[in-house]
């Protein structure tokens, strides 16, 4: 495919964006469910596409890990379309106009919600990416540039030429969803020029693959580059409390960004806390990597290396850190952190206000699990993703994160002096 | 200055920023009140180090116009003052928390306003942006680092110089306000790259500045290329006010970016309307480019071409074209537009709901001049630039666009199952 069929690609996405930010919300929604149906009914186009993905997976000597997030079973698919009916249901934010002021001159100044306008996501593997991401795409009034990996190409495209009928037949028009045809790496470099045709890059994947997009875009890029999530057990905590919520953040579901990766304890709490938290922990095969202050106190644990305060461990490992006070804490978190998700455990409101206001990660959360840091449970709907930088977006990402606002002014003929 | 000393000057600026995160509302009034105090106080340093870029501007051949930018006077030092204390009045939007719900499990969610860190501003001639943007980045919580025009580097850092001794004044980090102390165009270059430093970067100046900035930033660029605003006059429109708003927009102030550059007047009304609006222009020396159906109506007009549609005069020329209904308005503008600021004259409820829904411009407006497209004037207080893409921020941007939102989350003990 070459760099001109990329460009037109994404003027027709460009056009057809500007049909759908009109579309009213009902015609989306029915949209979505019958995109859902559609998925479900074409298991019959679905499951062999995927298989050619996984025969050629296997003949490339992918990991285990990776065919796993390859395949598509009747179930995955179910997911899938339940992802689309679900994102139906969501309150569209397009037209909200908020904050209308009277000015002196009698001007009205409001802020109405508008789509961004073309959307391009970049990713790896994971074929319900591309349905997901179109759905919350499309029902926030954008057209979608859908970009997956190459491994997942088949699978890609079967589910866009289901999901696409569905535009077509709702008379919307079907380049407001374009899955890239091709899966030569030039394509992406060349999509990441494309500013005057798209408003927005939302990469997923490793970091290797979110570094190279934001090296090479010039096009505006929201990304998540890791999940370092602290937790902070302060002097005077309840360690019930405490050591239920480090269970929780820990071992859940280790793999994931919202996982804690690093414990910090005051050291007043140190010596009663370290011991029952460590045999708790040792119950869930968790390997402890401790600070010198921590050995102290549990002598049998590894000691952690200046690497471990950084790491994204994904894994039954944590690192922990006894600190001297609130302060030592919060610079920890400032240095070594990721911005992603910081928890404190604790009594005091005064510690609390603090810490909500000066750790300025993307969630700060007083006496709950980390694991709540994603946008289904904390009330936004399905996510698009986790943004880990403060421009436009921080933290998780539900349907109003692919809007704007615009300016609307209602006068009554009124001048400026 | 070599890379490694901007990127000190730059990690200076980050600590300096958590600090600024932190300081109380009143004490940032405080310290841009004595800031504005500094300025007045400080004409006998200010005024000759300008000198000093006045005669090198001179020497180097500087238009009138550059200079005239360039030129510090005692009023427009006191213009300054003005500038600080004006935006010391304005409420501070670091802290506010929006929009708790709680959530099934009892969780409380909600969004804190914070600073977004260290903002870089890359600017032209104009020595008063020093201090313009120092007040809004300082009071909105952030540091700034400030890279101005080669032409105007005494100006500008002996506006600095002024500035920054009242931050160390007040007890906080002079490093939240940075001069950059050279005129080496590398070091623009190299600011681009710190994004592990900067979260934001807002060139301001002209469109080869704006461009070179865009694709060499691996930061966050807000950014305005220019203003190409509409009026459409609808058919039916009062043509009194349609001739106040024009002639307003227009003439007001033919130079800057949310002045009129396109009339777009409906068929029906074309045969009316044009020749009163041309003689009213006539009585300002507007010269008038049409198109064909125009010069119908006014055969004594110069033809507009097509670099006509797409033109930011900046000036008393104006392109005109008759367009059959509202559909070809709209598409007009999506064409030709700039994303700037549209404006519909109509009396018709239908067409003035529409327009205000389909123009996915910054700003649109209904019967009012396009020159209240201006922070100032449309309530948000001094602005630090507008923006016309929609990341982040889109149309004039104030204080809170300088900002963004964390969310915080207060639980009582709660793990996810």
């Amino acid at each position: 495919m070459c760099n001109s069929e990329i460009r037109q690609l994404a003027l027709e996405a460009k056009k057809a964006a500007r049909v759908m930010a009109n579309v009213p919300q009902d015609i989306k929604n029915n949209l979505l469910n019958r995109m859902a149906e559609a998925l479900e009914a074409g298991m019959a186009e679905l499951l062999p596409a995927n298989e050619k993905d996984i025969i050629a997976g296997r003949e490339k000597g992918l990991s285990s890990a990776m065919l796993d997030r390859l395949v598509l079973s009747e179930k995955r698919v179910a997911d899938m379309a339940s992802c689309l009916r679900e994102v139906a249901t969501l309150p569209d934010p397009v037209g909200e106009i908020t904050g209308f002021k009277i000015r002196p001159n009698g001007i009205r100044v409001g802020r109405m919600r508008i789509p961004l306008g073309v959307i391009g996501i970049i990713y790896e593997s994971r074929p319900n990416v591309t349905s997901d991401a179109a759905a919350l795409c499309l029902k926030s009034g954008n057209a979608v540039i859908l970009r997956g990996g190459s491994e997942a190409i088949h699978s890609n495209t079967a589910i866009g030429t289901l999901l696409k009928k569905e535009l077509q037949a709702a008379g919307l028009p079907s380049e407001a969803l374009q899955v890239v045809p091709t899966t030569d790496r030039e394509a992406i470099s060349e999509l990441l020029k494309l500013e005057d045709c798209i408003d927005l890059i939302i990469p997923r994947g490793g970091e290797g693959l979110i570094r190279y997009v934001t090296q090479n875009s010039t096009i505006p890029v929201i990304k998540h580059y890791k999940g370092v999530c602290h937790t902070y057990v302060d002097a005077g905590a309840d360690f019930a409390m405490a050591e239920d919520i480090c269970i929780n953040a820990k071992v859940q579901r280790p793999g994931v960004c919202n996982a804690m990766e690093t414990l910090l304890v005051h050291q007043d709490a140190a010596a009663a806390f370290l011991p029952r938290m460590a045999a708790a922990f040792a119950q869930h095969n968790v390997e402890l990597r401790g600070c010198e202050q921590t050995r102290r106190v549990l002598p049998q644990i590894k000691a952690a290396t200046e690497e471990d305060w950084g790491a994204e461990y994904l894994d039954l490992i944590l690192a922990v850190k006894v600190v001297a006070n609130m302060d030592e804490a919060i610079e920890h978190i400032q240095t070594y952190g990721s911005d992603h998700t910081e928890v404190i455990v604790t009594r005091d409101y005064f510690n609390a206000q603090r810490f909500l206001r000066e750790v300025n990660s993307s969630v700060v959360m007083v006496n709950a699990s980390s694991r709540f840091s994603d946008g289904n449970q904390m009330g936004l709907g399905a996510e698009i993703g986790i943004s880990t930088t403060k421009l436009h977006s921080f933290g998780p990402m539900g349907l109003e994160d692919l809007t704007t606002r615009k300016f609307v002014i209602l006068g009554e003929g009124q001048i400026r002096t």
